[in-house]
């Protein structure tokens, strides 16, 4: 049994969904690791982890448009020393999660079909994000 | 230091939430490991796990009737491609997640005593769902 | 590579958000684990662990309002047995998860500059809430 840690870095430009899918997959067999589990923690309050499906790009459009109906900008903060979308990325960020963990097995994360594991930037303005990655296995 | 995996199937019957702690519970005891992490990870993205009271069936209608008013369908969404309740189904399992991780002590997943795991079907039809199962430990 | 677990114990003072950071860095330095993966597990189903911003209070004040918002108590609940709280505090665990893992690395949760691990209480009443550790590394 062993393990292999490495921090990513994602350039993000502004709101939106960065998917790193291919990046998990260059870690985890770059590792040699064949059965594990691989976990993935991004490392901020405004910005986090999800994952949903990677075909069809109106499912990020509406699960963006949904967020900002959740979690609106308004006048309804008493945290705003960032401007108006400084509290609502709080909030999808702990809506959304911040780490995700996903079995490996035959030298790859067993997501299903359709899904890809997304950096969510929550914020307006672009940001450098790190996302702390971790592998134990054999 | 060892690990077990597995992935099991679960037929839902459209929306509603399958309760499968037994089979995680089966799933330790088989692998005879004491103590370690437990990890489910559900291979889709309009079906999701939580944990939620396995008491009162109320709390299920409850979650079932908040989850429709938090991501209700409606004319809001652009993806449709399968019907009103793909989108929807899409947000709830954002909103709930995809992965649980559970410490295993004794035998057995560290779960209070009114914890229950569950596999929530978003969708409106029935489907076959495969969920992850990974246990490291000793 | 191995392993250590603890169950901690937090008592509340009724709704709030308690951060327990400090335990966490504790469990690992105690553990003398240099590289792992931290996972921490909250045992109810009216409490739940969240990560945010631990400098402003006022983030917590509108992160707990925006609970209030999204899962508001009212006539709307089938479940009631133990009050108007009682369904909106399982409502606010599903949206905010039970579980967190986190990579370690030089003797440390590889936790972000301002993010900061809270118990998020969830019932109007004070509450005695079981945490259980887990540390896999070496």
């Amino acid at each position: 049994m062993r393990q292999a840690s490495e921090t990513i870095t994602i350039e993000t430009g502004g709101k939106g969904f960065v998917e790193f899918t291919d990046r998990l997959c260059e870690f985890v067999a770059a590792s040699g690791i064949d059965t594990g589990l691989l976990t993935a923690f991004c490392r901020h309050t405004s910005a986090s982890l999800l994952i949903t499906e990677n075909a069809a790009g109106a499912v990020k459009r509406d699960l963006a448009a949904w967020l900002e109906r959740v979690a609106p900008e308004g006048p309804d903060y008493e945290h705003d020393c960032e401007g108006p979308d400084d509290m609502p990325a709080h909030l999808k960020q702990v809506l959304t999660g911040t780490t995700l963990s996903i079995p490996v097995a035959r030298g790859a994360p067993a997501l299903g079909t359709w899904q890809g594991v997304f950096l969510a930037e929550h914020r307006a303005a672009p940001h450098r994000r790190e996302i702390a990655l971790h592998l134990l296995g054999e």
